[in-house]
């Protein structure tokens, strides 16, 4: 096609691709969606590159899909229409870490393991931590988050400076390096989370954290999946800076204790860590003891030694691995409403009874502390009947969560699966999104059918 | 007017009005810049009439200028072409304290004294405190930050949600509930810092935080503004979570004993304070008197009784009032770069060094642990000379900051006074900008010639 070879021209030969098993493994993220193939895949090594990439697809007017791990859940890096997918892989380099502003600059396929083991090396760490090792560009993409969320922020709170290869080829800084501005209209947040649609990311700057010199880890266990979450509630509203909230239902430690080969006691759990100094912790977790015990929890197991709580988090971070090494041949839907805290306790009961009620098995987990949490459900994708029943639990959470000033989703994105939502949670202000995607895309080329229908 | 009659017939007559002395206090803000007058204020009591006067003037095609407390200070509220000032201070209500989501939904002309005084009947707070006793609407709409920002973040990170009327009158609201969301495009801060020129906020929902228990207070005392500094970027590299951390110069101290009627030593200070569990704050004390040791401090007192604490941050709210009191009949001028910190003792020894070659008097204070910083210049606006004194320095401020990766205005916004630096600041971003302000106000109708160029 004229385009591809218009490609090859503006950049190295070998890194535009038309290869059967390179274009497969980008017709797909780890989400259930239908897959579909780019028509070609390049590897772009630097802006100039992105920009010529970007140009050549307005001037045939064929998508651009930007790619960095591949690891999303609601279908977001699938070429529904062909086209060109943007794979980020060889524009991997972390740039500067600026260690006394707590910044560092990467190009968009940096992974957050690759840029925690340099920030390492001067005592920093990055804060958001999904549970794949995704792209810095992709978790920009999708405003990401993870269990440090309640204490450091999600990814857009992260995010200081973006460069931006736009629809029309031009590039542009979202941003600056100071803490705080009041100048212009506010780019930097109005793209992370724009799921390739209005730009690709070429650079971005990012805060960082020092290592808190003292953490402690921590299992608290609960008779039941409300008391855990009323537990949750009363930490936050007493003000207590936890770093990290994460609930566990008794399915989900099953599974934990199968994959990662730990032993913990399998039972509704939350899943706690405190960050701060030596003093202040220890009063942190004292009174967190205490808010445990009132609301019932039977066992607080504090993970001492740093090799039992670095395996508590390992463990946690591979809980969505240890369900699709269980069930082979099977993909995995989750759901991912999030809801204010005051109504967390309803949202997860009505989960629990509704999965009961509509004979389905899954487990419940999530970022409580920010009110999010996913139901995972693993499904036979070629069983049409079960597809849909999933598809419906997903639609009554959805609905519940929005009729109570939630969101239908906490993390994840919005993709192909949550778009049909869009309308129903932002009313006329979904006109006003749509009307932005058009000024910033005229031509509709930027990850087309995502988050807003195309045009 | 024809439009006069029509805004009397769509809401009450007596809230409609060209009274002479209610158009000349709507004439100006609290900068320096040129007054001119509204043709008519408005004063709307609910959302329906705000829609209402947004259509008429959308019909008519005059400016709307939205108005909260007229304390802003780059000539926001200055309704440079006539038209309609919307002035919200009848739609002051708290709407709903959320205690256990931490949430508050308050109408835009509530200010931030009357929130904190009912929010204290719960035990919680709104952080964000400009010197000025601002509406709600108005600081989201500068995107205001305050004194504790460096630990509970600016405006920016408190608005949840906003209820907004944009230019073709329809009502949206930009975010939800929820902690977190990846849904949709991120209106909530892309409207935050808007001054107006995108839509009238008509309801904002905000984040509050419970009271902390323990505060500790303190003044430490340096011989040189550098080493202050210096002290300021060893606390926040230690990651100490200092919950204030205030500069004020020695001219500054001099005018807030006059006018607070203290007695702090007249030397360049930090004004400190810390919030966190008892051990943990004085483990942070102590720490930090060992860091600012370090860098020289002669001297560091702890305000212990409340009374006296409560005296330290009601002087430095009232600085700039400390000020304008001691020079009357002249005008303030006050700039506002922020720099990434590594930049912040260059960018304010550069700003005494002007001052000094430019034969000027002023002070030096900020919120420093943004890397923001004021110097203040009290100017007869009278004197040609004198202003375009000013106006330069400000802009050698300007240039030095954004040379280094920092902001033209790190809380007080764009205005009139910033406008001729967005192109330099943002470079191409600037035309997306241009652009999106189009696509929402085709008819350049809400608050015309502020941050972008009127159409
Ligand atoms: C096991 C597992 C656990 C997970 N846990 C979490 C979790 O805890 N929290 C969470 O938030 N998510 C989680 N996810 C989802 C996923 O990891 C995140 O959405 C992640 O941010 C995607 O990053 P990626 O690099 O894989 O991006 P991709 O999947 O490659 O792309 C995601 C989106 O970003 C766009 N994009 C990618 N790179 C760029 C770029 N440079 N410029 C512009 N757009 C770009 C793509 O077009 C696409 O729309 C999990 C996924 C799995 C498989
Ligand atoms: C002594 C003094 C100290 C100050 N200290 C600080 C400080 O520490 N930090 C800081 O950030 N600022 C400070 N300021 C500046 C000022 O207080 C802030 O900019 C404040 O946010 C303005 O609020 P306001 O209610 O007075 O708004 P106004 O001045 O009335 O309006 C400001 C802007 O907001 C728009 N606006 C007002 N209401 C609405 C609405 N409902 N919907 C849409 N747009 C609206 C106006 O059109 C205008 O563009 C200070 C000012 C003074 C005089």
């Amino acid at each position: 096609m004229d385009y591809i070879r218009d490609l090859e021209q503006a950049m190295s030969k070998d890194r535009v691709t038309t290869n059967e098993t390179i274009i497969e493994e980008h017709s797909f993220d780890e989400s259930h969606h239908t897959p579909s193939r780019p028509t070609v895949v390049v590897f772009p090594e630097h802006s100039e590159e992105v920009r010529k990439i970007v140009q050549i697809a307005s001037q045939y007017e064929v998508p651009v899909i930007p790619y960095g791990a591949g690891s999303s859940l609601e279908g977001q890096v699938i070429p529904c229409d062909g086209g060109i997918t943007v794979d980020f892989s060889l524009m991997n380099k972390i740039l500067e870490v600026r260690e006394q502003d707590l910044l560092v600059k990467v190009e968009p396929g940096v992974t957050r393991l690759q840029l925690n083991k340099e920030l390492k090396k001067y005592g920093l760490f990055f804060t958001v931590d999904p549970g794949a090792d995704a792209t810095l560009g992709g978790m920009a993409a999708t405003n990401a988050s993870g269990t440090t969320s309640v204490k450091y922020g999600i990814m857009r709170d992260q995010v200081r400076d973006l460069e931006v290869v736009l629809a029309d080829g031009s590039i542009i800084h979202t941003g600056n390096l100071a803490e705080k501005s009041s100048s212009g209209f506010h780019l930097n947040s109005f793209f992370v989370g724009s799921e390739g649609t209005l730009g690709l990311f070429t650079e971005l700057t990012l805060k960082v954290h020092g290592i808190p010199e003292h953490k402690v880890a921590a299992r608290a266990v609960f008779p039941s999946i409300e008391q855990a979450v009323s537990a949750v509630v009363s930490i936050l509203h007493a003000g207590i800076p936890i770093a990290r909230c994460e609930l566990v239902d008794e399915s989900s430690v099953k599974h934990v204790n199968q994959y990662s080969d730990t032993n913990y006691m399998e039972a509704p759990t939350l899943f706690l860590e405190f960050h701060g100094n030596q003093s202040g912790l220890q009063e942190d977790v004292e009174f967190t003891k205490e808010l445990v015990k009132e609301q019932g929890c039977q066992e607080i197991i504090f993970e001492t030694d740093s090799k039992a709580a670095h395996q508590l988090w390992e463990s946690r971070h591979n809980l969505a691995y240890a369900f699709i090494h269980s069930y082979p041949g099977k993909k995995m839907i989750l759901t991912d409403v999030s809801l204010p805290i005051s109504e967390l306790t309803g949202a997860i009961l009505y989960a629990q009874e509704e999965m009961k009620d509509m004979d389905m098995v899954g487990a419940i987990l999530g970022h409580v502390g920010d009110g999010n949490f996913h139901t995972i459900l693993m499904i036979d994708k070629e069983n049409k009947e079960e597809v849909e029943k999933a598809d419906l639990y997903n639609e009554k959470l959805v609905k519940y969560a929005l009729a109570r000033g939630g969101t239908c989703t906490g993390e994840h994105g919005v993709g192909i699966g949550k778009k049909k939502y869009q309308r129903l949670e932002f009313g006329l202000a979904y006109d006003l999104m749509v009307k932005m995607k058009q000024t910033l895309d005229p031509k509709c080329i930027l990850n087309p059918g995502k988050i807003v229908d195309r045009y």
